[in-house]
């Protein structure tokens, strides 16, 4: 099967010389060409725009960061559908949110593409390893057919249902992430504040069932008060914005997540867009 | 070394009984009589009052509910400083706050009686199994001469610092469960809104980093809409007010411990304290 990726960014770049080491042939495109370097000495076929992509390949996969993107990508000027042939399959790995996932796929029936929502979760150590967890909404007939190429990115996949189900499936999850570290970055200001060694406190939280493995990953960072980055605020803000965006068109209310979201935002707002999530912590003490 | 045990409800019953199995001789007193008469056939001396449980023990623990209960057994009338001898050593292993351990320490000074706090995290099970983990506070030369009373009660303990700091320890930690709990209800709403299957969802997010130990463990509460009673709303609620109190007097502010307290304060308003703290989607869904 001919793949084509679009979207060569920390997650993707990986994910695509993943699809290379499982023996598919590859065409990559991305906006700063310089990235393509290392995919095109693996054997890589590199092309100049995504409508080129298109006509090489039998399935695209487009890894991006918002709904315009991926939008931009295969509408805009050289986009996918310019380069497609009927019955070429796009499978959009981005997190870009239901409405946007079936607003796409509505757009490509017109051009008899299907369209598969497969966003992942795992981060850049699990899209290195090949061993990121897959949440799959569309037609079950396409799926199978895409799926010895997803299960070469990722060998946990959960088929969520129609179109649309497998970015649902990724914002409900991702809306847990806030609420886990910044109750645990408060918890360390609670320490603080209580006077206790925040080491002797970690070494106690960390034996706590209260402790997801992302606040076990993160605990050590307030600890050396250094946040390396792994997951970036303005990533994670991305995603509980789009689980807002979805709550409030569900007309319910969440107050926990609106919270989050309202602390991630100002995050935002002061400057700390491209710090780890668990720096979160920043905001709070002031 | 003769032990007094003061409190028998679901915690304090496993943990009294343990103590005994683990070869100490002990007294009990418990305000309802009726909660007496298991242990009295393992073979407990059972008393009518804490003066006289203390006038048996060399050491006496506290297993209640509040501050305010503690300081009505050890000052109250027929009190345990009433009947207790020089040098007694009294473990309070309720969670009742920093403040509350300290004063009670303070008080205890001119009794030359000496004062662990010692709160437990692992729910009924842990306590039946004796496998708490205990967050200690107060002289370590007076924990030194409890320690084997206390593993027989638990074997993960945490030496924190002086008096107070066991206390401190426990409210950091159980201000991190209602963010997750929280969370995960409105997640499950989220799913519900955007037409997710509540089992499907389950499924994938068992698999996610953003899930801890506990909320993995309530997950299929929200698919059987069955909410057993293994931590109630009312004691995750007193916990959660403890860490806004000292949040308060620390002069920070933590702005998702105050919602989530907010939101348990709202369930107890609404009659729920009774039941299990993952019943507050309950009050979220409304």
């Amino acid at each position: 099967m001919k793949v084509g990726f679009i979207g060569l960014g920390l997650m993707g770049n990986p994910m695509a010389k993943n699809i290379l080491k499982s023996g598919f042939s590859l065409t990559a495109f991305n906006r700063t060409s310089s990235k393509t370097n290392e995919l095109r000495k693996l054997g890589a076929n590199i092309v100049k725009t995504p409508a080129e992509l298109a006509s090489e390949s039998e399935v695209v996969i487009t890894m991006v960061t918002a709904g315009n993107d991926v939008e931009q990508i295969l509408f805009g000027k050289d986009g996918v559908v310019k380069g497609a042939e009927k019955g070429l399959i796009i499978i959009d790995m981005s997190t870009i949110g239901p409405t946007f996932a079936k607003k796409i796929a509505d757009r490509l029936k017109k051009y008899h593409i299907d369209f598969i929502d497969a966003p992942v979760t795992g981060g850049v150590p699990k899209a290195i390893t090949g061993e990121l967890t897959i949440f799959i909404g569309g037609n079950p007939n396409v799926y199978k057919k895409v799926k010895k190429v997803l299960l070469s990115v990722g060998k946990t996949h959960f088929y969520m249902g129609k179109v649309g189900n497998g970015q649902a499936t990724k914002i409900v999850n991702n809306q847990l992430h806030p609420a886990g570290i910044i109750a645990l970055s408060e918890g360390m200001l609670l320490a603080d504040s209580l006077g206790l060694p925040r080491k002797k406190v970690a070494e106690a939280l960390g034996a706590s069932p209260a402790m997801s493995p992302t606040m076990n990953m993160i605990l050590p960072n307030y600890i050396s008060n250094k946040y390396p980055l792994k997951f970036s605020i303005a990533n994670l803000k991305k995603d509980v914005t789009l689980a807002l965006q979805e709550m409030k068109k569900g007309k319910i209310n969440l107050p926990v997540l609106r919270k989050t979201q309202s602390i991630y935002s100002k995050a935002i707002k002061k400057g700390l867009s491209g710090q780890d999530f668990s720096a979160i912590i920043k905001i709070i003490e002031k």
